[in-house]
């Protein structure tokens, strides 16, 4: 296995003992940081783009993904040959701070053993995007030639762009919003609820009872995966078909797919992931709001950024619907930025920006090809290898 | 006090020692139906008004609700001089079987003094208008002059004019649907299994337990209680306001009005509503799809009936959008049905049919007015009485 190849599938790494102040006023000391990386840096260290990762990602957008042994959730998107070539450019991927894939968050341990639990402060977009930046300069990356990313991932592009923009060359925010609505605040909050009712939550410290509120956690995650689908979507796949019967049960089983489709969800995704890290990591995505930072108007955030813009939203998002992005490039037009809009048609609903869209492909390749020509990379970065894609 | 303005106030009744044949093939036996009625039943036993509830709603539509303490949950429509004007109508509403109002359902207790819990049958949306028939049956009313209700009361009115359509004269089905759509169904089971997590919930046996599934109840209640509102509703009421405070408190306190919003819900609704008759309730929903019933064609659900129908829906309703009135509109013209159809432009979201719409009133009252002219009713029932209202 060639070097080459090894970066193409990405490397692990962590950055330890970073120190991080907090929107809070806080300071999160002996701070660890999970990322990988793909792909090489070249030499004039122009060609980086960081991907932000939604509320329950990790820093495995491609390659298999240790924590469920899986594809990375963006595989379709990055790597060689893909949108995001990693042939071309350095990606990297960041573990959130306040996540649980190997960034500090409530689970982490502390110097005595125990876990944060709700002693770990509320973090917010802006510490996330803060913490990404302590990671630049340690690689020594004075700026992104891009920073790309849907839903949550989408706010902290916009929030690199507000308080980074010097650090950012372009910038692609996917099915998401400069403030988080009253509706998905909503959301989350029956989330959270659902959480705190589980007896076995104790408080947060779980751990330390040796208990887990899976069963909170699932309903949590039941409730947000409909919101990420759209009727259309659901209609389609599931109707009202039943599942592994043939009529009715007259009971409270699963008799509709659907049903025992939102059960696998929620019971799979207590695997693998914690929740507290859920709470807090909700919580920063409620605490959102470009505007508010602004003096309430949205068009100041994007004054101290040259970054050209690539918006992108689906025509069945109805938990970051087309209405938001549009607000999104009102704001950047007014702040005079150099900005592009896409709204895709698609019935797949939030997900959509996770999954095979031609289109959304499309556009990023095209959006990053221009951008690519205006920053002067070379249109490879290494040599051809005679892989499928060339 | 004259008999006319108790009858106008609502006569609280029960009707005892029914039997029932349910779509699951049990029998209920020793039957308690709860209901009120409201004006006076003319001679020609023409002029009766059946409302049905909706999922939480219950027997009290207009007048002081005993079990809340407040108006009743169509207070507005309902009454003297009102679009259900009681001065013109005898107005029927029975608290659905599977209920916790007074009918028979779950939490009523059986002949050895425990309660049904989970040995209760499943029941339908057939169920419930079956125990309706009953209590006709019991009035001596050969049928109906009219059958209205939004929601869950929607399904119950379509499934009048399906399985007893030579009762019906007339019916106004308001934002519902001719089946329950995979993404309702979905929201359903999130609710559920947020009641079966309960620890409190003790198999549904919460009532030998001295307990009661608090938390699990409340957290169904406010993921659904999201669906009853419009994004845009939740956004001019709520938007992203702070609740008793100036700034972010960086906790998980409700910093948010929605959060305080939703909480209040859930906390208030446990006090009114049975946690096994939710269960019951939305399974009931769940399984309503009357094409499946008549060969996987809706229209033939409604060869038997001569109603004239009025279906309407709202332009803000995600959760029974107007695709799914146009679908039942068209049924019903396949079908040769008489049938007027209004969709209302509102911001308010599937509750709007429970609101002050005054769009929907004045519809109702031209439908009533018309449906009355063709089966000679008179225009006043009674001897003008001087209210405010003539």
């Amino acid at each position: 296995m060639t070097g080459h190849e090894n970066s193409a599938n990405g490397e692990h790494l962590v950055l330890e003992n970073a120190q991080l102040t907090l929107d809070n006023g806080s300071v999160l000391k002996a701070l660890t940081l999970a990322y990988r990386t793909y792909g090489q840096l070249n030499d004039d260290r122009s060609n980086a783009i960081l991907i932000c990762h939604a509320l329950t990602g990790d820093h495995h957008p491609s390659g298999a993904n240790p924590l469920t042994g899986r594809a990375g959730w963006w595989d379709n998107m990055v790597g060689a040959g893909k949108p995001i070539d990693t042939d071309k450019y350095f990606v990297i991927c960041q573990n959130v701070v306040g996540g649980c894939a190997g960034s500090t968050g409530p689970s982490t341990l502390r110097a005595d053993g125990t876990p944060y639990g709700l002693d770990f402060p509320v973090i917010t977009i802006g510490d996330m995007v803060r913490a990404q930046n302590l990671l630049l300069d340690r690689l020594d990356i004075p700026d992104l030639f891009c920073v790309i990313g849907g839903s949550m991932g989408g706010m902290q592009v916009l929030q690199w762009t507000a308080a980074h923009g010097d650090r950012v060359f372009s910038a692609i925010p996917i099915a998401t919003a400069a403030r988080h609505s009253s509706q998905n605040i909503a959301f989350h909050e029956v989330g959270r609820q659902a959480i705190l009712a589980d007896p076995d939550w104790h408080g947060g410290n779980y751990a330390a009872e040796k208990a887990e509120p899976r069963k909170g956690l699932a309903v949590a995650r039941m409730a947000a995966h409909i919101t990420y689908l759209s009727e259309a979507a659901l209609q389609r796949k599931f109707g009202r078909n039943l599942q592994d019967r043939e009529r009715l049960s007259y009971g409270f089983e699963a008799d509709f797919q659907i049903e025992s489709y939102l059960r696998h969800q929620g019971i799979s995704f207590v695997d693998r992931f914690d929740a507290n890290s859920y709470l807090y990591i909700t919580r920063a995505m409620d605490y959102f709001d470009l505007a508010a930072e602004h003096g309430g108007n949205l068009a100041n955030a994007f004054t101290d950024t040259s970054a050209r813009f690539c918006v992108v939203s689906f025509t069945s998002d109805w938990l970051f619907p087309t209405s938001e992005s549009i607000a999104l490039v009102r704001a950047l037009n007014a702040a005079g930025a150099n900005v592009s809009f896409v709204e895709i048609e698609s019935d797949k609903g939030h997900d959509a920006f996770l999954l095979d869209e031609p289109e959304m492909e499309k556009t990023i390749v095209g959006f990053l090809g221009a951008a690519a020509i205006a920053r002067g990379l070379p249109a490879q970065n290494h040599p051809v290898t005679g892989d499928a894609h060339d």
